[in-house]
């Protein structure tokens, strides 16, 4: 398909996390680490009724990431696994998904926790988690289970680095 | 931010849903429906370990939205939501979002249900759903909740006609 899609940022998000090994391989690991979005004026009154959600869905572009690994290594082990089955930043369109927890809604900035980005990232969206659509607690997660045996978190999940 | 990023389609989902007013707002709603994505052939390999994995993200391109509205109505109701609130295509960058289940990955094709596109939805990544870090039963759903009482299914939510 040839269509090409312009996208550009309708913010920023703003982290305590300055370089990539700092950061958990998924925010909820590191629940007390705050961050916050600051929107673009321009947009600040689509915000309105986001209060009211538990969590939200940010999507953001991967900035620091320049090449696409269809095959590579995860975070949480060296086996190598196909893009499409992890959430690597290295992926075609090189978009990035976080499920955070709204803690405030104040004009353009929304404070959450959950926090995996790096401080600066382009924020492309925000959508409302919506339990009754979102929630999926009986499936299988392929090779990451393995890793969350015993619910434990593994030590490679906590940071990057 | 004058970042301009640039996207392109890695494949097109195709749907049995040809109009938007046969389409449920979510579909998790007709779990019964069928449809699959076409992945590009050049990105095949990415889909290794995918079959492992109950529920994908799906992200798409909202390709019959030419506004954006910041706030405005939604499927199920007619109060004004913020769009940040909602789940509306007319959002900027007009990313759609759905987790759906995956039944079979054949080749550079996936077949899944809980569809909630358009026939030949340009198709922007495919994420693995993390049970670990993607579901949360315990949250508030904002304006959402109210037509979710009772554990029913609202009328409206069904179609979007």
């Amino acid at each position: 398909m040839s269509l090409s899609i312009e996208m550009k940022p309708i913010g920023v998000i703003r982290t305590p996390y300055l370089t990539h090994d700092e950061i958990p391989i998924q925010g909820k690991l590191r629940p007390e680490i705050e961050a916050w979005v600051e929107l673009e004026k321009e947009y600040e009154t689509g915000l309105s009724g986001l209060q009211g959600f538990s969590y939200a869905i940010l999507l953001y572009y991967f900035i620091d990431s320049d090449r696409i690994d269809l095959v590579g290594p995860a975070f949480l082990d060296d086996e190598p696994h196909g893009i499409f089955s992890m959430r690597s930043p290295h992926r075609p369109n090189h978009i990035g998904l976080t499920v955070v927890r709204v803690k405030s809604v104040s004009d353009n900035i929304v404070y959450f926790n959950n926090v995996d980005m790096i401080d600066k990232t382009p924020l492309l969206d925000i959508k409302p988690y919506v339990v009754q659509f979102d929630s999926f607690e009986d499936g299988q997660s392929g090779w990451i289970d393995k890793h969350f045996e015993n619910c434990e978190v593994p030590v490679r999940a906590v940071t990057k680095g």
